[in-house]
């Protein structure tokens, strides 16, 4: 079995048409011939095929909303018990925390405007920008992965086909894209508040240019979440706990006290009124590490 | 005054012209009339004028390396003494630090293709993604901005004027950004080095997908650095510790000590070595924090 390649595969550019599994298959576009992820929990996912198998999969053109695999009875299809993380679901995780491009392939079965005719396209590479678990429409628990378009050029025909050759951005750009976020007016105004310090250890950076925090929506921002950017949405946080709450390291309980990799509770200014409706929509949405 | 304006404003999209600096600052496109930089330490710079007054700026269209100001005889021009990271500099870098957009406007005394034939024109919003200290044509230090062309939509025309609504991005998009960060593999085998630990605290986030840790390049990656993206460039870092590196808030001394916001050595892998020259680079270019 060659190395799994993250990217392009040399000689199937954005758009090109497959006849059947078999043919993705055999170009190594996506390499199983039935799972819609392929990837393994230590690597990360390398491609998904949307091929409409999902009762709650969104498909919005450059982002996608996907479902995990799981928990499917496998004669009638339909969902039955709680997917887990593992597995391919795992792996879409994984390829989250890390970064790592994940080839869209779209099959003709969808019953939507960006599936082919027939057969199946290659669509591009996307990242997974965010993960959650949410009740499917079947009542039990599914994962789900927000994709976004990979802001990059198409890939040029004829380039190298090994794994960092095939990333389809400069890497230039890849290690500048990193933290180029831009806050509201009333995300900074959080931060003025708690003076830039983290309200879940009390730490303070500090640059040449002045104090650094990030801001956290507690409720996401953005479709299906629609959490409002508003000050009793946000949190202000150094980045180490901005990326374990995130990524499921750490979260909020009822009584503000900090679950998972986290002690003590949540600082609030007596000025910064914190939503509780948000608070749980978190809780019910975002596992914590246990 | 009103109040300083980040982002596009309105009635005067992308490419408009003006006769001169007076018609710019009544527009409210740049305000000053007769200074480079518009804005104050305190808010951050919402606009540049690009007019070839500085011998070291480099203008590649989307990415923009820019000169800070100071220092410069009024009389003749020429470079006198080094820069100091204040006023319009000091801004320049807040704005780095906070992601605020700057409007760039390019003037025709340019001897560049990006520059307009006459008068002034407005080119966008630019995110200033980098800053360090070099040794101008003139042997004087002074500042250095790199400015990427903001991934965005033009402004409608009409749009609303108020802080918020000219951020040109929707705010969704605008959370998203963060943390796409794509690592070469040669990147992950680092981290994979330190099992994800921190060389400058030790610390290891765990999430629910695994652990998390970034890599962060000594020598910077693009030009003018040009540092490569090899091993021995690279150090695996907890995000806090990413942000004070990049920020000026921890730097590394010859005996591999830690100076400024942090303590102790760099943690070092028997197996990983760190180039020296990649190390004087980045102490020669990005100051620390006293």
């Amino acid at each position: 079995m060659p190395e799994r390649v993250f990217g392009h595969i040399e000689g199937h550019p954005e758009g090109s048409r497959f006849e059947s599994r078999a043919e993705l298959s055999e170009a190594g576009v996506h390499r199983p011939l039935i799972a819609g992820i392929s990837g393994s929990e230590r690597d990360g996912a390398d491609s998904i095929v949307l091929s409409g198998g999902y009762e709650d999969d969104e498909d919005l053109g450059d982002e996608i909303v996907y479902t995990g695999h799981g928990g499917r009875d496998a004669e009638s299809g339909r969902q039955v018990a709680h997917q887990r993380l593992a597995r391919g679901n795992l792996a879409l995780a994984y390829s989250s925390t890390e970064g790592l491009p994940v080839r869209v392939i779209r099959g003709a079965t969808l019953d939507w405007v960006y599936a082919p005719r027939s057969g199946y396209r290659y669509d591009g590479l996307y990242l997974v920008d965010d993960y959650w678990q949410a009740e499917g429409r079947s009542g039990f628990r599914v994962w789900r992965y927000r994709l976004i378009k990979h802001p990059s050029v198409p890939m040029r025909v004829g380039a190298a086909s090994d794994v960092s050759a095939t990333y389809p951005t400069p890497k230039r750009q890849e290690a500048r894209i990193q933290r180029l976020v831009r806050d509201t007016a009333q995300a900074r105004r959080i931060k003025a508040l708690y003076d830039y310090e983290c309200q879940m250890c009390g730490t303070r950076l500090e640059g040449l240019a002045g104090p650094y925090a990030e801001v956290a929506h507690i409720r996401p921002l953005g479709a299906p979440h629609d959490g409002p950017d508003t000050p009793d949405n946000i949190l202000c946080l150094c980045p180490n706990h901005h990326v374990l709450f995130d990524k499921g390291g750490v979260g909020i309980g009822e009584d503000l006290s900090l679950v998972g990799g986290a002690e003590g509770r949540l600082r609030v200014h007596l000025r910064h009124r914190i939503n509780e409706e948000h608070l749980r929509y978190r809780r019910e949405h975002y596992r914590i590490n246990p």
